[in-house]
């Protein structure tokens, strides 16, 4: 018997999950190493019983189920995505990855089948960064978080050890979280998050490569003053500096340069209608899969930075914070979903992911590759975020149809292992 | 004997008045109706009784003093300008025209001398709309101040009668505030708040009109996104529409339009870094000396408006609100500040008032004149505010001089009484 996804439990363990929440739905809070995130970890250990698999919580919250392989000394085929959300997020954004990962092991359960690696499904703690800085699951896993991060002071003035203590992870066993062994490959199914797949109707994205990401934040220094009184030329016009920089930003993506760019953040003082702004605040953040393109829109940005502040009399500090690097995804693992879509009918898309991911981590150790499926309207961390019912079977049937692939395409030996 | 400003009372007056105040100097603070209010007001009535003047506090909050005309028909030449002061204000805004009228009563009371006019000096209440909305005691003064306005809420929770019967005031008497004689003519002396005097060294502006202002609010819905996962050309951006936008505002003014144009706040919804800006709100606020620029600036605010809703996507409220209108000076008040000027030996410059200010108020019964003094650095609404003293003594003898002026060049049945 070949191993199906059962798409009615798939889709109703998706719905149990969404009901795991600290806000009234359709919105999904579900906070790492809260009541909440606990509730939701007990289910997926449940679960993981009822598949046969051996399951358990990490030191850090990380939550591991695993069906053994029928080779013992082969490292795992790993599957999974984020069990927490942002305050007030949707029902799929993490969860999706997490219930077809469990979904893959039931249905080899249920098929009887073994596969020659380990299967190892991950609910991943704190992807968001919500309780404390992101991706804290998966950077244990290969070794990135240390102990001064778990005694740093979190937004709730508790350290970051104490609060997973509080909820029932060991800290102190920080290093036990590793995976020494890596793993064969990682395959993170997730919703797109994005309007591409849903805008020209594809049921599924290949991802290439998770952007790089620069953030970063502008400071301008003009000068306060009344703007009834004050004549145009002898203003030091805070604002309308950002105005400048806010354009600027935004024309540093397109062809040849970075995929996006965005302004999402402006703080404007003293902020009253009748007094020339002072001082402005804002963010910026750059994305492209390609490296090196990040770098070339921060210079080009200084260099229109130095401009604006000649012509308009401003000061203005600039302030990059230290880059994420893009990530390519692994070539054989793109080549594999494609053709497990396609051997179930399914047209996709070779796409970037603008977001970042726990699989994207982890490619420090392995190889991976990432799944989209389409986010309707584009929408994502909001009650609304939704994907059609069908397109969530058939990205699990994707997940499963390619891991079953790797399995036999890696091979004894090989690159990864 | 020929009156005389009394340079070093005037100085001491102006530290006096500054020194009644809710915030720790340099900064001053007294607000309308205010126990520092109060304690200003009865230092004036005192000061008035050392000039032998007729004094009270009207029913609103007015401050009045004045001293009777030798011919006993006669409408009154009307100086002074407002006691409150914006939080953390300075200490000349309101206060030096204050001071610099109880001063002339002083100096025509020290000097013998009656003119043929009563002279009336007058220290508005509540001119910068701290308490409630602005001009309260100008407004009352020509009938713009009607009872649902004292029944209405003001910040504190309380009703603006409340809050002027609390005070000491009579705001049931609302009626007995107005002058149905009007006035021969008004002279208001004030610190400029702007750099024009102070950059271009010349020490009295004499005032050609009160600009007229158009405040407005703007209101851009985009839609709120992945900064990372939604493609430039799919983004409705609020923050890059405004970006425009506050540009476009700034490019209202110039030769032929606008005198200026600003935008001083904008709010960002969510606001966050990596999140699409969905909803930008913004003021806007154009001011111009000459009738119907404002207008022309609005129709092609709405114009620009549109342009940027058709090429980004997104929608915009455009919501001018009531304007206030150019207030012209008179003519002949005009020529005589800058003859009085002149005859001081001071050199002066015609400038229009980018500042609303209680004269223009007044203008509706009552031709009117307003004289400018240096404000360093342009500096106003702020501890910092300052003028040299020997600037504040000449801007005085100006006052003076242009009153003694006024009162023989206005003629027994003119236009204006």
């Amino acid at each position: 018997m070949s191993p199906e996804i059962d798409a009615a439990r798939l889709l109703a363990r998706i719905g149990a999950l969404a009901r795991i929440s600290a806000s009234p739905a359709p919105a999904v809070t579900r906070l790492a190493w809260t009541a909440e995130w606990r509730e939701a970890a007990d289910l997926l250990l449940e679960w993981a019983a009822q598949a046969g698999a051996r399951a358990w919580v990490d030191p850090v919250g990380n939550v591991i189920a695993e069906r053994s392989g029928a080779e013992t000394t082969k490292p795992p085929l790993v599957t999974g995505s984020h069990l927490d959300t942002v305050p007030g997020g949707g029902p799929l954004d993490g969860a999706y990855g997490v219930v077809a990962a469990w979904e893959v092991l039931a249905s080899l359960y249920d098929a009887g089948i073994r596969l020659r690696h380990p299967v190892r499904a991950v609910a991943f703690v704190n992807e968001e960064g919500v309780v404390a800085l992101p991706y804290t699951g998966s950077r244990a896993v290969v070794g990135l978080v240390d102990e001064a991060e778990l005694a740093g002071i979190q937004m709730d003035g508790r350290t970051l050890d104490m609060i997973m203590s509080e909820a029932g992870c060991l800290p102190e066993a920080l290093h036990e979280a590793e995976w020494p062994q890596g793993a064969a490959a990682v395959v993170e199914l997730h919703v797109e998050q994005g309007p591409v797949l849903d805008s020209s109707r594809v049921p599924v994205g290949v991802v290439t490569a998770v952007t790089g990401q620069q953030r970063g934040a502008i400071e301008i220094r003009g000068r306060a003053n009344h703007a009834g009184t004050t004549p145009m030329a002898m203003r030091r016009d805070a604002l309308a500096a950002a105005a400048e920089l806010v354009l600027a930003v935004e024309n540093l993506a397109g062809p040849g340069r970075c995929d996006v760019a965005t302004v999402g953040r402006l703080h404007v003082e003293p902020g009253a209608a009748n007094v020339i702004a002072g001082r402005v605040s804002m963010s910026f953040d750059l994305r492209s899969p390609i490296e090196d393109r990040t770098d070339a829109a921060v210079d080009e940005l200084g260099r229109r930075t130095k401009d604006v502040c000649s012509t308009r009399g401003v000061e203005v500090d600039l302030d990059p914070a230290t880059p994420t690097r893009p990530v390519a995804a692994d070539p054989v693992i793109q080549d594999t979903i494609e053709i497990a879509a396609s051997q179930l009918g399914l047209e996709s898309l070779r796409m970037p992911s603008g977001a970042g991911h726990d699989c994207a981590i982890l490619a420090r150790n392995a190889p991976f590759g990432m799944i989209f499926v389409p986010s309707t309207g584009g929408v994502s961390h909001h009650g609304s975020e939704a994907t059609p019912d069908a397109a969530l079977v058939d990205g699990a049937r994707v997940l499963l149809r390619c891991l079953i692939d790797l399995d036999s395409v890696i091979d004894v030996g090989g690159a990864n292992e």
